[in-house]
């Protein structure tokens, strides 16, 4: 998988063409701020948290861990200063609602993931659910897990700033109200029955926006914030012989061919009408109607990325000598932002052992996923893959919806993300702001209707390997202009108090 | 996979329209014949010999088993009878090419496979290299194990034959020559390496004709005789973004789709283009050219076939609903005899486990197996298939075949096979003709040129399951119709004997 988690999609290429003269940070040294000492003090403490978090994995792909996960991440909460935490029951995985009242005039929202994605042992260098810190020659020493940087480590490096207020006694400068979900990783497809809850919707209205922590640096330091993030919808299409009503209804040798239909053939010639004929762009009827391009002003700050993003290192990271249709970086990027896909995540149908086996299989499935750019919906694009397949002659294929929501947009002069701006600033980095990552997150609870809040994500702190082998969050630098753990827990004081101010 | 050999393809649904009028045979007493009682007191021993041959299993596709069951296949022979049994090496698994000289004025040839396919343990209801012996309901005791029917239970039955003369001190009426492959499930790739070996070449012209032992009686003791089979090609199309220059060299987040191409489409449109819109018929340039339809006496022996096999039983079999085009029983029949195919055996690409993983995957798989029918060639096959791409711009998809032979074609008049039909009716068994299988095996090595012989399968007895779980073979049949063991083994003396007068 890519070294990049979905909310930093851009960002690992930042920093070649302007670090240079970018103030150089203190991050190598001890944090400064109100409760720097205290964050010092408890490295190890926080540290160990997260350790054990990792190892209480929650995989809602496997149905795994959930039993131990859940009540461990609820007593994290209560343990970091939340009064109220709540396990809040949905048709899948629960979520979790929980407040913290501070008596503070202001109250911040906050959104996290309790999951993380399934891994294969066997790539790793150290057991994915151990924790184990390793040094990482250029980065200092990380730690080593599944979730290290999809997202418990920020999440346990926020928990760590609530701890620095407790141990410290310092009241904390904001209300807080949290919304958690176990099934980020399939798509959010029951997170929306918490956040509407309306108890929950009505705590989450009194904020002035929600955000994620997130190690938003890249290996050189900088920082890259997303304004929204496209939508998506994930899903297997299923042709079987069986639904069909032609072919085979179990899987027969290969010879009768001659006299049968093929359903891995029926979802080849459906696929293949999906796409146009070079396979690039989405071809399915009506699906990207309502794609809203640029508008000047995104169209600006994606010009001004595709000056400070190195091209030649991003390509370098994909493994990539083309972009599609051989456009220059610029327009690479504005596809990136503003371009819905059709993508396919996998396929697997009939015989995928070594060799081959002569068998007409009954059964074959495409795993998709279609993402989406404002004004498009996940369901009026699910509406018109099925439309699409129906009016072509395949509407006996089986369309299986796992998960998905609507794109997301938090306007660039929203006072949340200004004073996220100018935290990083002040930190001796200056984002860069783009319009929208080529990834997703289901912000659109938050800044979609009723609610109508702004969404981001925050936090300083490098780590990479979503959804990878060897996911890595750093936690003692050797680069003076990333920040290790400590001083990650610091932005997020520094952000509280700003907050107050 | 399907209860049917690729020998065997239209004689699973034999019988339930004529059956009625057929005689009714003794198979269900003691066998009656020179040998018999030799046959008779020796029946453990001959069970035990091919018990043994099943737990001594060699898996080409798996590599596994080769460096025990060779010798043990040798070993076999010797004990049989064959005075030279030699290993043959190939550039992949050896070959095996043995002689019994009888000082008989007439030599038989013999075709053997000791490979067998893969299993998946966890479908099958005893251990598929046991060989456990089990009452099967409606058959009798049977043997269960990899292997019963495809192609070892069909063999040892032979090679019981062969010990029936040698301790009854009796003299073979014909001389034998035997050729071997261990690659036969993956398409025998090699095999022409061991049958165009000059001296092995020489040997084999000097026989009347090659015949395979099988088990040849449907459920209701039917027999089908074909009389030749399809060529075959069996390869994967391998599409990478390393390779095509386009889309990520390794996985990457399926966000970047945005920018960058998908090989797994450039697969599925390439995939799109080898048949007609609706998936039915090849549509490979050039690839059918030479396709030659049925003469009018093949036509005449399907047109027999169609009245006598059971359409409803064979779509029960199968869980067919329809047959390609809707065609009837007949039509459907002269498509299995004689229409080349384009099949995908399976797909395998990106991320295949349960659920979803939002990801670009960089290589995706294809397995095909295209049947070829007279006077079509596999490298005519291959080099069309290649030239197709080629042409449409899929030239830089891989096309890794990993075996294949040209159609096999014997007359039906050859005095070979009408020996073969007289031992059948003397049984009581009238067999049914067909001028090809609609499956697969490497029979061109002896009826094509130099050799010009002609072959075939032959032998009483009755098993299914090929490359399927629960594989098993007649032992005790329950069934007046259907040979068990020893009147199988005594179907082979006859035929020997017939062949000496």
């Amino acid at each position: 998988m890519n070294p990049l988690s979905r909310r930093t999609l851009l960002g690992a290429a930042v920093g070649t063409a302007a670090a240079a003269s970018w103030p150089r940070s203190a991050f190598g040294a001890a944090p400064a701020g109100p409760l720097a000492a205290e964050i010092t003090r408890r490295h190890d403490e926080s540290l160990q948290r997260l350790q054990a978090w990792i190892r209480e994995p929650c995989i809602a792909a496997e149905n795994k861990g959930y039993d131990a996960g859940v009540p461990f991440f609820l007593q994290m909460l209560r343990d970091a200063g939340f009064q109220k935490v709540e396990q809040v029951p949905t048709s899948g995985k629960p979520g979790v609602f929980a407040t913290l009242d501070a008596g503070a005039p202001k109250t911040l929202g906050l959104y996290f993931m309790y999951d993380v994605k399934q891994v294969d042992p066997s790539e790793w260098s150290s057991p994915p659910f151990e924790g184990r810190l390793v040094d990482k020659p250029g980065f200092g020493k990380v730690i080593v897990g599944r979730g290290a940087v999809n997202q418990k480590g920020p999440e346990a490096t926020f928990l760590a700033a609530l701890h620095a207020y407790r141990t410290a006694k310092r009241k904390l400068p904001v209300n807080l109200v949290l919304v958690a979900e176990g099934e980020e990783e399939i798509g959010s497809p029951h997170f929306g029955e918490v956040v509407k809850r309306p108890d929950i919707a009505s705590a989450l209205g009194k904020s002035i926006g929600i955000f994620m922590p997130s190690a938003s640096q890249d290996p050189d330091g900088a920082v890259e914030m997303t304004l929204g993030g496209k939508g998506v919808i994930e899903l297997e299409l299923v042709a079987s012989g069986a639904r069909w009503g032609r072919g085979p209804s179990k899987d027969v040798h290969s010879a009768y061919r001659a006299a049968l239909d093929s359903p891995a053939f029926h979802l080849v010639q459906a696929l293949s009408t999906l796409v146009t004929a070079d396979g690039s762009e989405p071809a399915i009827d009506g699906f990207a109607d309502r794609a809203r391009p640029l508008s000047a002003s995104e169209l600006q700050m994606v010009k001004r990325a595709a000056q400070r993003l190195s091209e030649a290192k991003q390509k370098e990271l994909l493994g990539v000598k083309r972009w599609l249709h051989d456009e220059d970086w610029e327009h690479a990027l504005v596809r990136l932002c503003s371009r819905p896909t059709v993508n396919i995540e996998g396929l697997v149908g009939g015989y995928t052992g070594p060799g081959g086996k002569t068998m007409l299989p009954t059964r074959t499935v495409a795993k998709l996923d279609l993402r989406l750019v404002p004004d498009m919906t996940a369901d009026g694009a699910l509406a018109a893959l099925k439309a699409h397949l129906q009016k072509r002659g395949f509407g006996d294929i089986e369309v299986n919806m796992s998960g998905g929501y609507d794109p997301t947009t938090t306007p660039a002069d929203s006072p949340f993300i200004t004073a996220m701006e100018a935290i990083y600033r002040k930190a001796g980095v200056e984002p860069l702001l783009v319009p929208r990552s080529g990834g997703s997150w289901p912000g659109y609870l938050f800044t979609g209707k009723p609610l109508n809040l702004p969404a981001g994500h925050y936090g300083l702190g490098h780590g990479s390997g979503a959804h990878a082998p060897d996911e890595y969050l750093v936690i003692e630098s050797s680069n003076p202009r990333v920040a290790g753990l400590d001083a990650a827990v610091n932005s997020h004081v520094a952000y509280l108090e700003s907050l107050a101010g």
